[in-house]
């Protein structure tokens, strides 16, 4: 990375390829600002934006990250500001003749002797937060569900001083959904591997309605038998339309009676020290400005390949930010049957988005073009990056549970919530968010770590971002001063010993299935 | 209407031509029980199953509701029980060749001198309820949202008597969806027309981050301008990622400070006397049996014509479940343009349905089969009758507002909480629900009346069902009886004097948008 000046006019170029270069200063710079390196803006360029490092022609191709993020649509002069109009997105690369697992990366470095303190689940999992979560077949249930919850809340939570809080796994699946249309098995395993998430202990307990088309032995074949007869002495399932129950009170109480037995059995368990092997960290971004891709992401890139060193899990996700970079990807794959499960996946996104009438380009928002971010070409260069290098060594279609340990592509549509449900499901004990542009976001079942990507976010928003790497972009702190940094917080707070800034203030947003199917 | 027996064994069977009729007896009937009529069962059947009246060849055409519900996949004896094994569904009609407009019937008798307390709006609607509405864009703001509501109830309600409640509209729509795509405009006009519904007094209050993809602008065009300024002295859109917010705790100041605002001026506001006319009533069923078609239905459908006589509106809904009775609904269609629009919505449902690889045949559930439901063709027949026997005098796709009284066929998905979602789109200010196997569902902006269609379910859950039509089986109360009990208890409680049970208790469900589009 090459940087240029001090306080004064200050730029970032990633690669030394590149023709473009981002403009960091705070508040953007003004036609006639000069570089230390002598370059002159012709034009104001906004913070974050690119401005040409060279003379471009009409049609001439626009590098960043090395890559082509696309062409001038009209000759741009050295010093000019390459914005949004005045480029044209290339094509979106073809899925076939990509390089198959050709990138084979001599093996890092193990990375030996770091531990956290966790919650070891009778499956190997091993928990971050020690959780009651009541499942639910059905939106139907979701009131009297909620009306439990608060009761647990202030009657037995105090009780258990072991536990740590009640969620309430509520969703808008379950009837009025086209169950048997193809798609449909995504929200259906989805929602049941939510519910052995490793921070929920091991244990369901499920609230049904009865009549829904999400049957509990639907949702749970193996476990239905357990679930109906009540495990361990539990009443594990809860069905509101059941004979017994009479008047909305006693369905109420029936939730508390099951969830005191759930409480009594979480409560008995103790953290304990475990390798860092057993993080299971999904990784993200949101809400991302141009220093997504240079300061935050490449971070948390670093701090991707700490932990797979150490040998834990770590899943990128967001398909349609990483679609334009699927080369790279393939060729990252550990194996062709891995690259092949990469293609699969952007396949069967680019029909989804087809059918729909849409194509990959509806990405990107106003608050990321507002950021500098013309195309999803250009942000999917900084989005991949969050990956780190490491091998891929699996991939999980949406909803699937993890399989290996190591770098995981976990395929997700890229919206925030239903990114986060479906690492959700696939098993993370720990999630990490970058932003630019700055959200609020937060999960109730996991901690979710948020990583600004620039100074001001992280002055303005001190008590809702948990790591500043704005400091990459001023040169006051290395991407693997902020990477060391990262790793190291996951740890703490990952035992128990830090809380989120999400987690103090009690920020959750709901969990959003993807469903490919129809609603009824 | 045919009764047959009385404590003893007992059917009913709705058109003289029916070749089944419906067990009413609780627990259903043994083999060899014996009619009224001489007519003896060769084998058990559940109640709200169907019993065959004849002896039915293999092929024969099964009638219910006067109409072809079916086929006889083999011969079934007369007292034979008419399982949904033994039924084959007919085709679903054609949408061309249907009767348009052709059932002119003469105009029903004025029912006058109704009236109710409601509170009226600038815009000329009518609330049943004063709520102060917090309109998101995005999914990202809820948890400051949630955060901000939680204090307005407790330190700003009691400030404000005259105002009954604070409701955010949340939702997982505004980002990380197809915004360009065909369809996407379904859940932006529904979020936008829900703002204004008739009880949150006119003015809208909104929470946005800033680099949403549902920018205000988007969803408020015509008020972007004043929303901006802060219209009344007021400022209408608080946007968490302006500058000006330094800290969490300023996002929650700056919501309550514009909450503040518009709960001083919902203060003011009277319930005054107003028009049965002025009363918007969404009617829909969810977890139906074979006793909702004729028992809480028909009843429904007599409380319908009472308020379209009164000069009211009334939605009926559900496409999946009027879908096969489309001949009946363009039949009614007051003019050949409104018949011409039920098949437009009909043949947009039917495409979106192929597109995701489902048809109707979706929307039946195990609690509809359980309780006697065969198949969609049944179910429609019974659902449909919720709308009374009025002209049908417009149609509105899925999100429009209302812009006639009378009967209106508002098209949207049976799913009940998507269905619920976008009558509140339209206009709603009374919701009633009918439901047999029994649901708890209910919503925060506007009352929902829950009719049972059993003895047994109004008996158990008699805290949360609000009317029985259970007494229709049995003899004890007629159709009509129900029908004006109905209508006079909406006006009740549209005039804040009774509460609905989901009130009592504070059950809602969350809003559920319908997105035919794409996420991303
Ligand atoms: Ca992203
Ligand atoms: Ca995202
Ligand atoms: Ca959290
Ligand atoms: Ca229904
Ligand atoms: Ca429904």
């Amino acid at each position: 990375m090459n940087r240029q000046g001090g306080a004064a006019p200050l730029y970032i170029r990633i690669s030394p390829q590149d023709n473009v270069a981002i403009v960091v200063n705070d508040g953007g710079l003004p036609a006639g600002a000069v570089f230390a390196d002598g370059l002159a803006l012709v034009e104001g360029v906004p913070q974050g934006h690119k401005v040409a490092l060279a003379d471009l022609e009409e049609g001439a191709p626009i590098l960043r990250y090395g890559t082509v993020i696309g062409y001038a649509r009209q000759a741009i002069p050295r010093g000019g500001w390459v914005s949004e109009a005045r480029l044209r997105m290339p094509e979106a690369p073809l899925l076939d003749g990509l390089p198959m697992a050709t990138r084979q990366a001599p093996p890092a470095e193990p990375l030996q002797g770091y531990t956290f303190m966790g919650y070891r689940n009778p499956d190997g999992s091993v928990g971050t937060r020690n959780i009651l979560a009541i499942s639910t077949t059905v939106q139907c249930v979701a009131g009297v569900v909620e009306h439990a919850v608060a009761r647990i809340r202030q009657e037995l939570l105090p009780l258990y001083p072991h536990v740590d809080d009640v969620v309430a796994l509520e969703h808008a699946y379950g009837c009025g959904v086209a169950i048997d249309a193809p798609g449909a098995q995504v929200p259906i395993r989805t929602l049941r591997n939510i519910s052995r998430n490793p921070n929920f202990g091991g244990a369901v307990l499920l609230v049904s309605l009865g009549c829904e088309k999400l049957q509990p032995a639907r949702l749970f074949p193996d476990e239905a038998a357990a679930l109906e007869s009540g495990g361990q002495g539990a009443r594990g399932l809860v069905r509101l339309q059941d004979d017994e129950h009479v008047g909305f009170q006693s369905m109420v109480d029936s939730i508390m009676e099951s969830a005191r037995v759930r409480l009594a059995q979480l409560d008995q368990r103790r953290r304990e020290s475990c390798p860092a092997s057993e993080l299971v960290v999904g990784v993200q971004c949101g809400g991302s400005d141009a220093f997504s891709g240079i300061t935050a992401n490449p971070a948390v890139g670093y701090a991707s390949d700490l932990l797979v060193r150490a040998g834990a899990t770590v899943m990128f996700s967001e398909i349609t930010e990483v679609r334009d970079g699927i080369a790279q990807l393939t060729a990252r794959a550990a194996t062709p049957e891995v690259a092949q499960a990469l293609v699969r996946e952007m396949d069967s996104y680019d029909q989804y988005l087809k059918r729909g009438g849409a194509d990959r380009s509806a990405n990107t928002s106003p608050g990321n073009k507002k950021g500098g971010l013309s195309n999803i070409v250009e942000k999917a260069m900084g989005s991949i990056v969050k990956s780190g290098s490491s091998p891929i060594v699996d991939v999980l279609a949406p909803g699937e549970k993890l399989r290996r340990k190591g770098l995981v592509y976990a395929a997700t549509p890229a919206s925030d919530f239903i990114c986060g449900t479906l690492q959700l499901a696939a098993g993370m004990n720990m999630h990490v968010f970058t932003t630019g542009r700055g959200t609020p976001y937060g999960l109730a079942a996991v901690p979710v770590v948020k990583v600004a990507t620039r100074d001001d976010l992280a002055r303005r928003w001190h008590d809702l971002m948990d790591i500043n790497a704005g400091g990459i972009a001023s040169g006051r702190a290395s991407i693997e001063d902020v990477g060391w940094e990262l790793f190291r917080y996951i740890l703490e707070v990952a035992s128990g010993r830090k809380k989120t800034w999400a987690e103090q203030w009690k920020l959750h947003n709901s969990l959003a299935l993807f469903n490919p199917a129809p609603v009824t």
